[in-house]
């Protein structure tokens, strides 16, 4: 049956950030079935302009509709910045993006009402977590700050030491956080690597929120309104795509799954 | 006259960092008209697979081929490396690329006949400087390492301070150079902004060379060869195209350039 409760729960991202929550999301759902597309072919969204990301991002649901997936997670949060109308109108499945679930995640976890993000410029630019924090609690005060050399950072595996201690404080030292900021959000799913030196410069008094965990109950909850989750055991099968050679992939992914990613297959999307 | 002496030049690169060789285009040949090309929307290509670059490369090439242009310079040092046979086979006008033309320079340069390169994972991993430097001199020994935060340092504008010289010292100190390297391949366009602080982590022992002006003699070369430079003065256009939305091209294509961008026409490409 299409989009019955055996079929796989789709995941996208623009390269390897999103395996943090496909890593959460196969521990909190372990019967479910899944396939992972990065688009490492255009990676990094973060950059790149709205127009742009919403192209690629409908490229990339199209491309896991072909695997007959009954919800698709939107793990990028760039992309779920700035393309989530635009999935949600085309795609016959429910789409659950980061980004609301990461907001109302920090909204609970703040006692001063005063939140901290941190994003690829395109997700700051987006305004989407001021309106989604803002929506959750509508006297909220929210700093945004971009820090794009966090995804490089991360992706070389450069994750402790002097760099990204400089980085981290030039990004979030001085006047950035103010004196009643006690939560901050890691609005890109690359950041939860670099969460010890981030909490080390923002210090104790300061909780990281990251999305991921949040976004697999929203998941939860969405699968269970539309009777779509998987209630007995079987054989649960794991898909990995990706648009470029997958050798990088791989190798990278692995930190960000947490352990070893055995294969992926390279697929081409049709976009401009 | 269609490829006559007065069709443009055309140069693409997969963003802004080859500005830095149209910036030496446009001083020694200020008659000539030329189009440059950033592939925004993809950048960047030094991470990316050869197999990717190449199919990128080509899409690049045909979408400057419709502006009439009679030479093509591979403004990029990733694309250079992987893409240079396909485009040659492929286009009917002249192609030139960065990698051999400053791996001669070096050649030139160097009096130990010990060379050091850096460059993107991509350059580094295709052996294309290795090839161009022994073929330029049989005898010479070659030590290469991939800088991959060098492009968004100079991206994001660090190019002073402490964390592009502690990065700079993790990729180049240690035992990277050897006693006797006397002269440092700068093999990837964004580096040039660098060169400053790379310069004081190598020492002022070494000489550090940039591809820019070796690929416009090269050119000069080819134009004169083919009975292609243009002779008179005239109306000399500059157009700039780019495939993402063009204002952050403009933003940091300013500091590349080492002047303002006026306007640039956004495109789209037809790849896969």
């Amino acid at each position: 049956m299409r989009h019955g409760r055996h079929a796989a729960i789709g995941v996208f991202d623009s390269g390897v950030g999103g395996l943090t929550v496909l890593k959460a999301l196969m521990e909190r759902l372990p019967l479910e079935s899944t396939v992972y597309l990065g688009d490492t072919a255009r990676v990094p969204y973060g950059t790149k302009s709205g127009e742009v990301v919403t192209r690629y991002s409908l490229a990339n649901a199209h491309a896991l509709l072909e695997y007959d997936i009954k919800a698709l997670v939107v793990a990028c949060n760039t992309a779920s910045a700035v393309a989530l109308p635009a999935l949600e109108a085309e795609l016959p499945i429910p789409v659950i993006g980061v980004i609301i679930p990461g907001a109302q995640a920090a909204a609970k976890v703040t006692k001063t009402g005063k939140v901290a993000v941190i994003g690829t410029p395109g997700t700051i630019a987006s305004g989407a977590y001021q309106a989604a924090l803002t929506a959750a609690s509508p006297t909220m005060q929210v700093n945004t700050r971009a820090c794009p050399l966090f995804v490089p950072l991360a992706e070389e595996g450069w994750i402790d030491g002097m760099v990204p201690q400089l980085v981290a404080e030039k990004y979030l030292g001085g006047d950035f956080l103010g004196a009643d900021v006690d939560t901050l959000v890691l609005g890109c799913t690359h950041y939860p690597l670099l969460a010890e030196v981030i909490q080390k410069v923002v210090g104790p008094g300061v909780t990281l929120v990251d999305s991921a965990k949040a976004t697999t109950e929203r998941l939860v909850q969405v699968l269970r309104e539309r009777e779509l989750t998987r209630l007995e055991r079987g054989p649960v099968e794991r898909h990995f795509l990706v648009t470029d050679t997958p050798a990088r992939f791989l190798e990278v992914g692995a930190r960000f799954l947490g352990r070893p990613l055995s294969g992926a297959r390279q697929i081409d999307l049709h976009v401009k």
